[in-house]
């Protein structure tokens, strides 16, 4: 580095180590293990590993497994999981207990989302409007779910959705936080605009919770899915969530009616009856040894409230745009991810070229990120656990592999 | 115990040392981790710890998660544990390689094969017949796949199943073994039935796979499903599998096309374009912490037949009945199991007054079964680490109890 580079990199470097010892969310790192070396900006995918889940999981598989066997299904934690471990949630995402139900993936949850959604729009409404930026796997299922009630998906730019709501939208299906971009899209006014088009409102918030105030009860979202394994550390593949509005719990008409969501699962009766409130969400036999990790994991987040962790995203993300625009060469990467904090996530995109051989090369340098095709580097900020600092030597090494 | 019942008693055990000393699994045992003192009954409802589960799940969690955090989704063993674990399990219900996906539960892969049996009927084939003796989750969710595809769900006894076949019949659900009476069902006939009517073959093997041959590709079956959490001790909760035969995978339409059946899924393309072979089963993120314990789980079965579990199953279950007779005074249980071999799976179910005081109190004594609605006492037969002193004990526990 030059000179006045240098002098630049030690004054950022100093503002890092200032921030670091003003964030009253510091102390929270060392409920997570991290490997030492790495700067890890990847959390927006797969979260870190809280500090209690090997010893919990050793428990659950040694003791509750090995040794109760059969019988922590009728006496253990185990049965009431779903319901118990979606009340851990609820907070995180502005939801009064009872609404929000864990188990399945996100994809298996938005199935039951849309097609209960579609269920509930009342008669002429044939359309559901999908964000056409959206995560794919939100487009595949729509699309399946629109099928299946007899909708025409429709993908609509977010920008454009509120316009494109009418009188035949049955519902809309949008993300909080695109997962390319960072861009995080204005829920409250669009739940709004979806209701006064008479239509209801699905959000995937696998990009938003755990990283910002989401505010499901207040804003009247319908429905809503989200993954726990990026912001609320789950582990990898751990078990997605679904809420259900209570005013739409007694008339939500699952298309997975399993067993688990009977209101009466061991009379097994040869009919249906739905149990009441979110554990109507249920379906099969839930997938313990992920439920009590992801249920150990969700401690990190003790006397945490979302409105610090949002502050601190923000500090955090401005901090490396500030950072990034010190060090590394002008011209060479490009930020997709708004600059104004009302539409921004917790994520850093920046598109440039070459960007998946940039990425390796971070990665092998201890930045650990992750690359989106075609030509996006994108950097995830979980203010649990990562720092000012972090984002200085982030920011520094990718001017580095410019350099 | 009066002297002849003693005696009586000695000769069982004597009977049940020698049958366990010419036992050829009885290492087996060795291989899962079970509490002292303890005969384990209820293996059909959650299979014992397999004796590597532990420190594998700790690697996956400390190290794979904990450490490698990302990295391991691109070049670990992640991404292709479903269709990987799949090709463990298809052995052991005779599949060829590439026939089966793990992943999600029994409830979620019968609503694919459902779904996807409906979309590959013939025209003006309405109906979807279905096992009506079956665990009500079957039901229920066929009722649903029915409802979603224009088919109606025909409730069908097992026993009349053939004849109820016909030319508006699109598919057959069936369960190999039924969970209350464990009576084997004929699935080489039943199917050869569904084939002459025209119609597909959709099988449950939750309470056959493990214990018994199966015969998949043997005998033509269209779909099956199952649980890993029974006789294949995949843990509580453990991913289930969906098996779709190698000349319907091209045809084979999910209902739920998330991005990980993708033949892309890493391009993020706005269309579903799945995925060839039995990968187009997957879903969403798979459950690795769940996945991997499961796959650990299955070295238990390594050089293990399963035509020689099965005929250990039919002697334990074979002496458990001599054994019932023996110490049970007449007339206080009567076996619902059929005698007939060819009709027997592997669990016995022994219908009584006030069965449910009954097996907590067996349970009470050490010997762990479960009780179902209304009135069964139900004994699973886990070859791999039940022997026939465990037998023995049951059955004299249990006279006991009555006595």
């Amino acid at each position: 580095m030059s000179e006045p580079t240098t002098r630049r990199a030690a004054e950022l470097a100093e503002r890092a180590a200032g921030l670091d010892a003003a964030d009253p969310l510091a102390g929270l790192r060392k409920r997570f293990t991290l490997p030492d070396g790495v700067v890890y900006l990847d959390g927006n995918s797969l979260g870190a590993l809280p500090a209690g889940v090997p010893e919990r999981v050793a428990e659950v598989v040694s003791r509750e497994w090995g040794t109760e066997l059969i019988r922590s299904w009728s006496s253990g934690t185990w049965w009431t999981a779903p319901e118990r471990i979606g009340d851990r949630i609820a907070p995180l995402v502005g939801a009064a207990p009872g609404q929000v139900v864990v188990g399945d993936s996100t994809s298996v949850n938005l199935f039951k989302a849309l097609v209960g959604a579609a269920r509930l729009a009342g008669p002429g409404r044939t359309e559901l409007l999908v964000d056409a930026s959206t995560f794919p796997t939100d487009g595949y299922i729509a699309a399946s779910a629109a099928r299946m009630t007899g909708l025409t998906a429709v993908p609509v730019d977010p920008s454009r959705a509120a316009a494109a709501m009418g009188e035949r939208t049955a519902a809309v299906l949008l993300n909080h936080v695109d997962y390319r971009s960072g861009r995080l899209h204005d829920l409250p006014g669009l739940t709004r605009a979806a209701h006064a088009a008479g239509a209801l409102a699905v959000w995937d918030l696998c990009h938003s919770a755990g990283a910002l105030p989401v505010g499901l009860d207040a804003h009247g979202v319908d429905f809503a899915v989200g993954c726990t394994y990026k912001y609320l550390n789950g582990g990898p593949g751990s078990p997605a969530y679904l809420y259900v509005a209570e005013r739409h719990q007694e008339g939500f008409d699952s298309p997975l009616p399993g067993w688990n969501g009977h209101a009466e699962p061991f009379a097994m009766t040869p009919e249906y009856a739905p149990a009441a409130g979110a554990v109507r969400g249920r379906v099969g036999t839930p997938d313990i040894l992920s439920m009590l990790a992801l249920e150990a994991a969700l401690d990190a987040w003790d006397g945490v409230e979302v409105e610090a962790v949002r502050a601190k995203s923000l500090a955090l993300t401005d901090f490396f745009l500030e950072c990034v625009a010190a060090y590394v060469p002008q011209g060479r990467v490009e930020s997709v991810t708004p600059a104004a904090h009302a539409e921004r996530g917790s994520q850093v995109s920046l598109r440039t070229e070459g960007a998946r051989a940039v990425m390796d090369e971070l990665i092998a340098r201890g930045v650990i990120g992750d690359f989106r095709a075609p030509d996006v580097l994108r950097f995830g900020f979980t203010p649990l656990y990562v720092g000012f600092a972090d984002a200085e030597r982030a920011a520094r090494t990718l001017g580095h592999v410019f350099g």
